[in-house]
């Protein structure tokens, strides 16, 4: 049985205390989430290495980091301390994107290395393993091609995967039909859409979506159900197509939860700020309070370079009007395959957004290492100050590089400081 | 005359005029705008080598930048290549707020090197030479000496001050009786709650605020009406005190009007993300308007080492719900001085957060550059992709640090570009 049936059945298990214990919620709260679809428990049930994990509502937002190879930079060893340096610095879950050459070696490996929850995206392999082990194009790759693999990853211990169920030939029609800048930005979209034009048929994940949920159903592996069409550019955002698939993704969230399988679904992308709160909005009410998963928002197409900023201004908005998993976006994002530095900016910038979106929307007890932050500075504690630090050692580089005169203060004000000034008489 | 008579006697001067062909606005929407004080033009009528900016409703988001000595790192070369670099970067403004010895030579340096306005805060020189230069200790600093200080400045032709002139026994009082975790964080602040403590006086600058009006007036120094009492930690926001000194900074607003000086407010600060929106509606409605200069706002407490990142998220929920004049936070607030490259990391942080919220604000124009950089990327146009963002010398390095295979893709997603594959069926 999956999360969500033992949920239905009034069970609590072992998994939901631990992730009551970790939110510091009643377990009530967990099995009420995970039986009305509002959360998730992201585990395979062949994944034994790894705390379960909550993402929903009510939970704090959790942040996801995307690692994985390329044909271009295949090196499995990086990816690992990629694994390494995202959850060091705070990842919830880790998603493994490899589409270098050797994938499965890949994804194992990360999974061993990983102590959270690791999701994929299958489609990846299906297709670039057409042309590299089965010497054919990737247009023809059969449902049989794409299955095998998502049938693997299940056995494999995969506690989530992205399918993009969505993109069919109806929402690609209407994006069609509305024009777009930037066409279809989603990798497993593109490879959709490209299949679906050269073999004029429908998209096998969404034909076969029985088929996929029985896979699903027997690991309880959470379907990320993938927004294939999501907008590359703010023009395109919240556009015809874009909600069309997210309509057929609610659709498909009550077919999956009728079979006892967790869903959660991606989102956007590149927004307008002011777009985001409705399009939150929009999948709150079209996908019956599915978990949301969004990749940034990225307020802004022009900061290449500084997009782990743009997405975390988007994701903060995101999460304070519901979202409930970020994937964080690293500097590199337009640019390259991101380094194992940028992982960890990725990260960190991703987690200063849910936290202050959890803090924005009164989640208990998360301001108290802010107000504690706050009394340590008000003690010009600075152990203290490094110690509550989101990233210490960086925090601790910082000051170190620059030691003041006095060292209860800092070199910015020196004996202007005003917390030691103001201590004296308020 | 200011430009605020200019204004109200229905003349447009030379500055409006170029500032309304720089905003793409009507010469007249600039008029009207500095007439009822919703927009200020910093300029002092003695400085001459800068080119004017407008700042306030219906305009671009501006940002500014601070640089300055401190006693601890005193290094006016160093500073100066802080206000090309911020310039570079594309800050619109910068603050001169040197605190170490020589901070005439400092000023006078920085006022050359910069094409941009140039504000400073005064009381910083007055309080560290009262020991430095006349002997004597901070808090015997006289009205007169603070107001030699002020004159100095604008005869020096600095565009705009910090005054922190709500900063009263009154306002201190509220916030002594209400109760802070942090006390005051504002320097200014500090040092006049100090001053007004010891000498059992009411501030010199809300005393003696006609003289300083008289000051500004004469030069066209545009007064910034300091937040001395902002708060300095989540928990401390949008408390009695800094609403106090908020109401205070209104009616202050309009002896200045009243006298034709223009005036701006400052505004926090740390603040959680739900109060951001509350707090800028506050200053537009108490202020009647004013263009409202916020810091940040900070949206955690916990983020030392990465507060341009904090900052960005408050900036651009800030700007989006009206604020005018983002000042950049670097990622060495709460640690250190900044260095060079804090600097420059600071200054597009913000303007990221700027350039979103025109954006979300419908700003006429804004989006264009989006918009082309979206059809570059469609188009897999590096060279103009990398000439769009907003710091091509970073894309260029991302990018050339990992060169694809194929030119026309980048190293994450090589063959399975998504924009490449579905060029070719949308």
């Amino acid at each position: 049985m999956t999360q969500l049936e033992f949920a239905r059945q009034g069970m609590v298990t072992e998994a939901m205390k631990k992730c009551a214990a970790s939110e510091g919620v009643p377990e009530e709260t967990i099995r009420q989430g995970l039986a009305e679809g509002t959360m998730v428990i992201t585990q395979n049930v062949k994944h034994r290495n790894i705390a379960p994990l909550a993402i929903g509502k009510g939970l704090r937002a959790k942040v996801n980091a995307n690692v994985g190879t390329s044909v271009d930079h295949n090196n499995i060893e990086e990816e690992l301390e990629k694994v390494r340096a995202a959850i060091a610095a705070g990842a919830d879950t880790i998603m493994d994107l490899s589409t270098g050459p050797g994938i499965d070696e890949t994804r194992k490996a990360v999974m061993k290395a990983s102590t959270v929850p690791v999701g994929t995206v299958p489609i990846y392999q299906a297709a670039v393993e057409m042309p590299r082990k089965k010497k054919r194009p990737m247009v023809e790759m059969t449902a049989d091609d794409l299955f095998e693999v998502i049938e693997r990853h299940g056995e494999d211990g995969v506690d989530f995967i992205t399918v993009h169920c969505g993109v069919t030939r109806s929402s690609v029609e209407k994006i069609k039909k509305e024009g777009r800048l930037l066409g279809v930005v989603s990798r497993g979209g593109a490879i959709l859409a490209e299949w679906m034009d050269y073999n004029r048929k429908e998209n096998p994940l969404f034909e076969n979506y029985s088929r996929l949920l029985e896979i699903a159903k027997a690991y309880d592996m959470t379907l990320s159900l993938g927004d294939g069409l999501r907008p590359g550019c703010l023009a395109d955002a919240t556009d015809r197509g874009q909600v069309q698939e997210l309509i057929l993704l609610g659709e498909l969230t009550e077919r999956a939860r009728a079979k006892g399988v967790q869903v959660m679904i991606e989102g956007p992308g590149h927004v307008p700020l002011d777009q985001i709160e409705a399009n939150v909005l929009l999948e709150k009410r079209i996908c019956h309070g599915a978990p949301f998963y969004v990749l940034g928002p990225l307020v802004t197409d022009i900061a290449p370079g500084y997009d782990h900023i743009t997405g975390a201004i988007g994701g903060a908005i995101a999460a304070r009007a519901g979202a409930d998993f970020l994937c964080y976006v690293t500097p590199s994002e337009h640019l390259r395959l991101p380094t194992v530095e940028d992982v960890k900016e990725g990260v960190i910038a991703s987690r200063i957004a849910g936290h202050a979106a959890d803090i924005a929307r009164g989640l208990k007890g998360a301001m108290k290492q802010d107000s504690d932050m706050a009394r340590a500075r008000r003690a010009l504690d600075w152990q203290e100050q490094i110690r509550l630090s989101i990233d210490p050692q960086r925090a601790r580089k910082l000051r170190e590089s620059s030691l003041p005169h006095d060292s209860d203060v800092c070199t910015m004000c020196g004996e202007l400081c005003a917390v030691k000034k103001s201590s004296k008489v308020i």
